[in-house]
């Protein structure tokens, strides 16, 4: 079973550090701003990373959750790669936010690009599967004759 | 093994859509009321969509962990068919709390409910394997006599 | 299949109901001080309590990812015991922080060092697998020499 999703774990401990670096940085630019919790609010320069950091943690289960379902019923290799794709566009996200709020427009969108092609693989995997487990229908077969 | 869990990973993939929905919602939103990112406050026809959108969020992943533990432990398409409702209960949540806060509230308590019967599901499921995988007692046997 | 992972769904769903008690702790307390939804803020007191479950939620998917990987990959037993550590220093966390800001210092680094130790044996685990499936080293026999 390992050998079926051990891609999709490595990518999954990955983006979980990338969360991780995300996290302390919130912490340093409270330090910085002397922001003390619970307060969220502040300078602009604090709340663009704290921003950026909530923002990236909202999306981090979603990421997660099309990751798993496009590797499982699309191909774990390439759901892997777009995961890494993904990852490496929140940490530009990241970092361009935290420089200016119109920073974040590049990288949140190829973000968002790739997590809709995720999507996308997932639904045809997941309906590809239902097809042929229900009906018996081959779509794969069906396209090559 | 998929088999198992594609009916799981069917509704983990239209809750993906859903929350994409919200966030989307919550962009128009920004754009509708002038509210630039990283502020997240302003009129309460905003932060009502904005926190509708943040509460969802954040059962997101708490709905995902119990609607796996229920399928894999307890019965999958039960638990889809009440994931799908969980799913419904959610978008009317959104909905209401976006005309107003008392209109969440209706929706909240179902959707709360629904998530209730999925914990339980998952506590009964899992309580069951494991009095059998480590006591050797069969309690669908028992109740059986 | 099952027995690979029962012990990390019971974990999970133990997690999810320490979720729920962190949420009805934040509705009580906008009931104590009267903050109604969708208002965020408020006197100290109730900051606290939203940020503390704020903050739970934000990492329960980054717990439950590292808890599954590490299972998965290093060793299930183990690893449900830490998980049951972490919910408890989350818990600790939630009341050290209710009560003041300082409070949730130590059960924070207690629950961030317990985390570290999950994404390393993960880490271990998946590392030893990648090397094995794809070099054919293992990594466990090379030690013994």
């Amino acid at each position: 079973m390992l050998d079926q999703i051990h891609l999709l774990a490595a990518v999954s401990v990955l983006g979980v550090l990338e969360q991780a670096y995300f996290s302390l940085q919130v912490i340093y630019a409270r330090r910085t701003y002397g922001i003390s919790p619970p307060k969220i609010s502040g300078p602009p320069e604090f709340e663009r990373v704290f921003r950026a950091q909530a923002n990236c943690s909202e999306y981090f289960p979603i990421f997660l959750a099309v990751l798993w379902q496009a590797g499982l019923f699309f191909h774990q290799g390439l759901t892997a790669a777009l995961g890494l794709l993904y990852l490496y566009s929140r940490y530009r996200y990241f970092v361009g936010y935290k420089a200016s709020s119109s920073g974040r427009l590049a990288p949140m969108y190829f973000s968002a690009g790739v997590l809709w092609i995720l999507i996308g693989l997932a639904a045809v995997g997941i309906l590809h599967f239902l097809l042929f487990h229900y009906v018996g229908l081959n779509v794969l077969l069906f396209i090559s004759l």
